[in-house]
């Protein structure tokens, strides 16, 4: 990657307890933008995390986090309890219930980027609050800037009108289809996909989990529209942070690529190593299979996915 | 079309009234094997219908599937009313509420095959009674047929036996995802779909509604999957028929390819035709949009799927 550029990446970093129907792990590396810095770590370097962790915060997470370039420099160190999330998922894999969320130092945090950090050019608004998503937001100072956010449902019940704002200041929005449909008020995909656009993303990608994806583009491009299927697995282990591991992969993909002025393909390319790179995600807990991708595995697994979707 | 084969389509004639939350229509053609026949009319020649109907079947159905190459010999003629489905769709078109199923005619049939449709090399058991498909199939005569069956969770539940039975002596399952993961007892994909090939068929393809589908294979075959999107569209008018179109187009593109010792890159081609054809299906009531297809729509479609699927 002779030319590729950083990555600042912003979101929660948590701290997960997690069950399924045959496991059960505690104490894991949590929260969105963990998930999205590490996956990105894999196309470009370096890798800005931004977010703030308690003063109980594992080392050992943030270690592995280092030694795969992630940088810490925009991580607050605050007084309080890290970010914590207990959830269990059932039978299907699909459907999960969360028993505890402690926000802890989420709740007072305010973004501070250095100058370094504020000046990448691509620029992950992984998921958090969209008050925090702002902040972030008007201290970023690259002219040429290309940036991606993610959401989830509270946003949209409780802070519509920062996350409307969001929407005025992005290049991607990610979002899955319950969301979508929830944020738009149709139940028709592509229409929602079109809906997303108008509130002014030139991209929109909604994950359907284990059915893959949609990208939206403009209409001109590609016929507006890029279906991706998921890579599938035999077994999901614990689906928590495919969504994060797909922002990330896609946004560090495109970092890779040298310039911020993306074509529909590069762009569909990005959503392909997003899919993949999700896929490993699954099947494990928490980052487990993602800190231990061999050089080959991620290219394997590409060529693979190729083979089973194209014709 | 030098070499096609004729295919054999065998499964219900309907009448079916069917609302939807912008629309309503009553007295249209429906039916498993109407659609099917249809869809399969437009890749090879002749498409030998088999159902029965009752004396009030409108006559203007059954000329426009004659009009398509579709023969009748294989049509019984019962005394008794025809089977009628009453439906409603709502919102989001995925859920529809069945408000009434006359059985009539269709209870007391017994298949009964001409010596010429009994020696059909391509056999389509489109949706209807597993006693009513290994009737059919135990008169088929062709040495290397191939033969194409579809179910529905109603047979799961009454008649598994015969299901089972069915499924030892057919080369093709299409079944959708609610009943797979039913009739399998899992909810993984990836295993229900090595589950229903331990049944019998060599090939299963899992039908995921918008979603799209998914075809098994031989684990050896293109790593034993490919993954199918659906066509994309912004309206859907009446989803009823789409799998059975689905089947049909399949069908009838292998039927076209001349010989029935089909590689799996053959079966992934006709999915994907049975995707396209079955995207038309959707945009009309019944089978209003297939009955006038031109020259070039489903070629200019599947080009657009492609670009929209591959890269």
């Amino acid at each position: 990657m002779p030319n590729a550029l950083p990555v600042l990446v912003g979101g929660s970093i948590a701290i997960d307890n997690v069950k399924t129907p045959s496991a059960e792990a505690n104490n894991l590396l949590g929260g969105s933008a963990s998930y999205a810095s590490l996956a990105a770590s894999y196309f470009t370097d370096p890798v800005h995390l931004v977010g703030v962790i308690g003063n109980d915060y594992p080392p050992e997470h943030l270690a592995m986090l280092q030694q795969h370039g992630v940088t810490l420099d925009g991580v607050d160190r605050s007084e309080g309890d890290s970010f914590t999330w207990s959830g269990e998922y059932f039978q299907n894999m699909n459907d999960r219930t969360t028993h505890h969320v402690a926000v802890n130092v989420l709740e007072d945090w305010k973004v501070s980027l250095g100058k370094d950090l504020a000046a990448c050019p691509v620029v992950v608004l992984a998921n958090m609050a969209p008050g925090n998503q702002l902040e972030m937001l008007e201290q970023c100072t690259a002219p040429n800037r290309f940036v991606l956010a993610d959401t989830m449902d509270l946003w949209i019940e409780i802070a519509r009108d920062s996350l409307e704002e969001v929407m005025t200041k992005i290049d991607l929005l990610l979002i899955n289809e319950t969301e979508a449909r929830e944020y738009t008020g149709t139940t028709n995909l592509v229409q929602a996909g079109a809906l997303l656009r108008a509130k002014g993303p030139r991209y929109v990608v909604i994950k359907l989990g284990e059915f893959g994806s949609v990208l939206f583009g403009p209409p001109e491009m590609n016929h507006g529209l890029f279906r991706c299927g998921a890579f599938p697995l035999h077994e999901v282990a614990d689906p928590t942070g495919a969504g994060d591991t797909f922002l990330g992969a896609l946004a560090g993909y495109l970092a890779s690529l040298g310039s911020t002025d993306y074509s529909f393909s590069q762009i569909r390319d990005g959503v392909i190593r997003g899919t993949v790179m999700a896929s490993f995600t699954c099947e494990n807990f928490s980052t487990r299979r993602i800190e231990n991708l061999g050089e080959g595995d991620l290219l394997r697994r590409l060529e693979i996915f190729r083979e089973m979707s194209c014709w």
